[in-house]
C-alpha cells in the first residue's frame, strides 16, 4: 500500500503562471508530475490545484522542496499542504449503536482500499456492542457521554486524538454532537456521514422524515464538521430511488447502504488529497 | 394510440376479501385483467388497486360495470375511477419563458409517447417567445398577468379549462403560483415542475441556492400542486451529479435535462392511470 | 425475523378470470391479501402472479389450501408454489478467494437483512483464507477441487446439499464452473454473481476486457445457473459510470462494490418470492 | 456563444517536465490558464493534456503560439491541437428516419448549449420526413442510397463535407454504414450513436436482442466511427433499469431519451476539446 509519492494541494488569488511557477519548482526538485488537477473558480477568483508527482532522479529533497514551497506559497498568498504519500493518515473512527459504516470501513481497510492507519475506535457504547465485528488488533475506547460528563468526555477524546497522532477523525454514524469548540479543533479534518439528503431532513430520524414528505429519492451526505450542524463543507452525496411501497424501515435498510458507500467514497477522498476547502464548499478532484 | 381497455384505480380501508371481490366483478361484466397491481399501506391501513382490463367477450356493458362498481365501493367506503383507455385525457399546458419542457412534451405526444388531447397552450408570455417550436394546428391563449389582472386572469383561465373540457393541467415550468381557490379546484390534476430536488430549495433560484450550499447532486420534482407552495404529493423525481467545477449556469442547463425528464414520466404516469393519492404522499404503481 | 405470512408464486397461460379465481380461493381459506403483483407477457400469452397474504381469522389449514391449489393449479395449468414464510429459507453459500461478497452477506444476515438460515459456507480455499471474517457458529467446509477430483466433489458437495436441506446455492465469487449436471439439478435455485455486465466479456478477467474495450460503465450481473455458462436467467444488473483514469485494478476495486450489492439484491428478491422464471428470463415482483 | 479562449489539447510518450514547458510557453505567449487537466496512462505510459486559458494582455500573438508549440511539439513526439474557441465548430448531421437525437441536437443549439455553426442536415430519406422539426435557416440534402448509388453518394457526401469547410460529422441515428474509406477520412471527428451498451448487442435491432436475453438495465454508447462497425472508440454511454414489463416497443422508448442525452454529451465533449484518442480508447476531460 506505499506509494512512492507526493502531493502537493494549493489554493490561492488567481493569476497567470500558477501552473508554470509550481511545476517548475516540482521539476527543478527532481520530482515528475504523475497527475495534475487545476480549478478556477471565476466567481470567487481563486484557483484550486493538486499535483501528485514522484522522484524522478532516485532521490528527492523534500526539505529543500518545503522551503521552495514556503516562498512560493507566500508570493501567492496560497494555503498549501505537501504530503508524503508512503505515509498512511493516521485515522480515529467513532461510532454509535449502528455499525455498517464501521464495519465496511474495517473491510475495505483490511483489503487496501483505504491508505490509513487506525489509531483507535471510539464509542459511547461498550465493546461487545461490535461483537460480530472484528475488532482484533485495534484499540478500542469506551467513552460513555451524558449531559454532564460530556465535556470530560470530549476532554479525554482529544486526549486521545493528539496522543495517538490522529490526524483525520470519521464520525461513523457517531450519535453524538461535538461541541463547537472541538468542532473548531477538528476543522477540515473531521467527516461525518449525515442520514439523509442535506440540505433536506437535517436534525434527527431523517428517513422517518423522507417517508413523511413522500419523497421518491433517498440520499446521503458526507460532509466536514463544522460548529453549524449539518451544515459543513459538502464533500460527497449519493441517493437511491424509492418507492411507496418502503416504509421508514425499508428506508433505514437501503440507507444503511447509501451511508456505507458515500462515507467510504469521502474517506478514501481526503486520504487521497483529493478534497480542497472553498469556504462553505469543496473542491473534490476526482 | 387508442387502448381498447379500461383502468380501475380504487383506494379504500383495508380488510380482507377486496382483490377477490373486485376481480370477480370484472370477470363477471366480460373483462380479461392485463394487469393488476395492489398496495397495502400497514401504517396507514389503506388499501390500493390499479387494474386494467380489456374485454374478452367482444362486447363490454360500461354502465352496468360501473353500476356495480358504485355498489361494491359503497360496500368498501372506496374512492374510485374507472376509465376507458381509448379515450386519450384532455391536457392545457401552462409555460413561461423556459420552454424545455414544452418543448419535450409536445415533442413526445407527437411521437405518440404521451396518450392525451391538447387543448390550448397557455403563457403569460406572448406567442412569438416560443418561435422554435412548431405550435401548429394548437390553440394557444396569452394570458399575461400582474398583482393587479391575476384574478381576472385566473378567471379567463379557469373558463379555458372549463370550456375546452381540460382533465389534466400541466405547469411545464409556469412561474406563477395559482391562487389557492384554483388549486383547490385542480386538486389532483395540477402538475407541477420544480426545478429542485424538493424539499431542498424551494422557492426562487433553486440552482443558485444548490450552488451556493454545494452540494453534489441536484434534482428535480414533479408534484400536484397544492395550495401549499411547492409542498403538494410528489410524483417523480430524479437527480444528476454535479461537481465543484459547475457555475449555477452549469446547474440550470444541466438542470433542463432532469426537469423535462421528470415532468414527462409523472405526465406519462397520470396519463396512464398511474397514480393514486394517499394524503399528502402518492402511490405510484410503475 | 419471522413473517406469519404465506406467499404465493403462480405462473400459467393466460386466461380470463385467474385474479379471480386465486383471490377467490385465499378468501375462502381465510387468507387476507397483504401485497399482490400480476404480470401478463403478452408476447408469450404466459400470466405470472405473486400474492403475499396473512391468516385473517387466526388459524389457517395449510393442507386444505394446498389442496385447492392443486386442483386449480391443474385447471390452469400452472407452474405454483405456496410457501410459509416464517420458515427461513436453508442457503449454502460457496465461495473461492474472493470474500467480499461473503463478508456482505454475511454482515446482511447478522443484521436480519436477509431471512434465511445458513446450511453451511464451502469453499475450495482452507478456511484460514477468511480469517478477517467472524464465521462463529457456521458450518464451513473445504472442498478443494482439482481437475482430477472434481467429479467426487461435485458428489460431496450435492450430498452436503441433500444431507443439510439446502434450498438456494449462492455462488458468491465462487471461481469453479459447475458441470452440466449438478447445473440441471440446481436449476432455479442457484445464483451467480458474474462480474460483468452481461452479455458484455463473458468468461475470464471481464474487468480487464473491459479496460481494454474502454466502457464508460461497468457493472455487474446475478443470473441463476444453467448449464450454458454466463447465459443463465438474469436476476439483477446494477452498473457504475468509470473513466479512462481508472486502472484494471481500480475497475476491480469499484466493481466489488457493484457486486455486493447486486447479489445481495438477488439474494433478497430470492428469499422474498419475488423471482418467477420465464423461460431464459426472469420476472421480479419488486 | 463566442469564448474569448484557446484551448489546446496534446498527448506524447510521458516524461519528466511536460506541464512545466506547456505552461511555461503559454505563460511567456501571454496566456492565463482558465483550467487545465492532464492524465498520465501508466500502462501505457503516454501523458495526456487539456489546457484552456485566455489572453491575460489584451492581444495573443498566435502564429508565434503556434510556432513555439510546433517546436515543442516536435521535442515531446506530441500530437498537439491549438483551437481558437471563438470560432465555433462546423458540423453536419446525418439522420435517416429516425429523428428524436436529430430533434434534440437542435433544440439544444438553439438555446446556445452546443457551440456549433450546422453546416448541413444530411439524410437518406426526404426533407418532409421532418416536417415536425423547424428546420428553417439550415441546408438540408437528401442523399438517398442504394447498394448500387452508394459509391457516388458517399462520394456526394464528400464533397458536401469539403465544401463546406465540415469538422465534425454527427451520425444522429444514421442507419448507413459508411465504407472503410469515408471512415478513414473522418478518423476521430465522426461520432455516432448506437443504440446498445457496446459490446453488447452490436448490430441490428439491439433492443430487440437486449429484450429477448433478458437483461435488466438498458444503454446507449456514443463512439468514434472506425471502419470496424460498433467498435470505435467509446466516447459516453449511460444505461437505465427496465424490468420484466418493458416489451422491445418500451425499450425503443425509454432508450430514445438514452440516446438523445449520451450523444449530446460525446458532441458536447468534442466542441469542447475534451476528448483525446489513446488508441482505441478516449480519454475524456470532463
Amino acid at each position: 500500500m506505499t506509494d512512492p509519492s507526493f502531493a502537493l494541494t494549493l489554493s490561492c488569488p488567481n493569476k497567470p503562471g500558477i501552473v508554470m511557477k509550481v511545476s517548475a519548482l516540482i521539476y527543478e526538485a527532481g520530482g515528475d508530475i504523475v497527475t495534475a488537477q487545476q480549478f478556477d473558480d471565476t466567481l470567487e477568483n481563486r484557483f484550486f490545484m493538486r499535483v501528485v508527482f514522484r522522484c524522478a532522479t532516485g532521490k528527492m529533497d523534500v526539505p529543500a522542496l518545503r522551503a521552495l514551497l514556503a516562498t512560493l506559497g507566500d508570493e501567492l498568498e496560497a494555503d498549501w499542504q505537501l504530503r508524503d504519500r508512503s505515509q498512511p493518515r493516521r485515522v480515529m473512527i467513532l461510532v454509535s449503536k449502528f455499525d455498517h459504516c464501521l464495519a465496511d470501513l474495517l473491510y475495505r481497510w483490511r483489503r487496501g482500499e483505504q491508505a490509513m492507519d487506525i489509531t483507535a475506535i471510539v464509542s459511547n457504547h461498550p465493546r461487545e456492542t461490535f461483537n460480530g465485528l472484528d475488532l482484533s488488533g485495534l484499540r478500542f475506547e469506551y467513552l460513555p457521554s451524558t449531559k454532564e460528563t460530556k465535556p470530560q468526555q470530549e476532554q479525554k477524546l482529544w486526549s486521545l486524538i493528539e496522543e495517538t497522532g490522529t490526524e483525520l477523525v470519521v464520525l461513523a454514524r457517531y450519535m453524538q454532537v461535538l461541541s463547537d469548540d472541538l468542532s473548531a479543533r477538528l476543522a477540515g479534518r473531521c467527516i461525518n456521514i449525515h442520514h439523509s439528503f442535506l440540505p433536506s431532513f437535517k436534525g434527527a430520524r431523517p428517513y422517518h422524515q423522507a417517508h413523511a414528505r413522500g419523497v421518491k429519492v433517498i440520499g446521503a451526505t458526507a460532509h466536514y464538521v463544522t460548529a453549524d450542524l449539518d451544515e459543513g463543507p459538502i464533500i460527497a452525496q449519493d441517493v437511491e430511488p424509492i418507492s411507496h411501497g418502503d416504509t421508514p424501515e425499508d428506508l433505514i435498510r437501503r440507507g444503511r447502504d447509501i451511508e456505507r458507500r458515500v462515507l467510504a467514497k469521502a474517506v478514501r477522498h481526503h486520504l487521497d488529497d483529493r478534497i480542497l476547502l472553498n469556504g462553505s464548499r469543496t473542491v473534490v478532484f476526482d
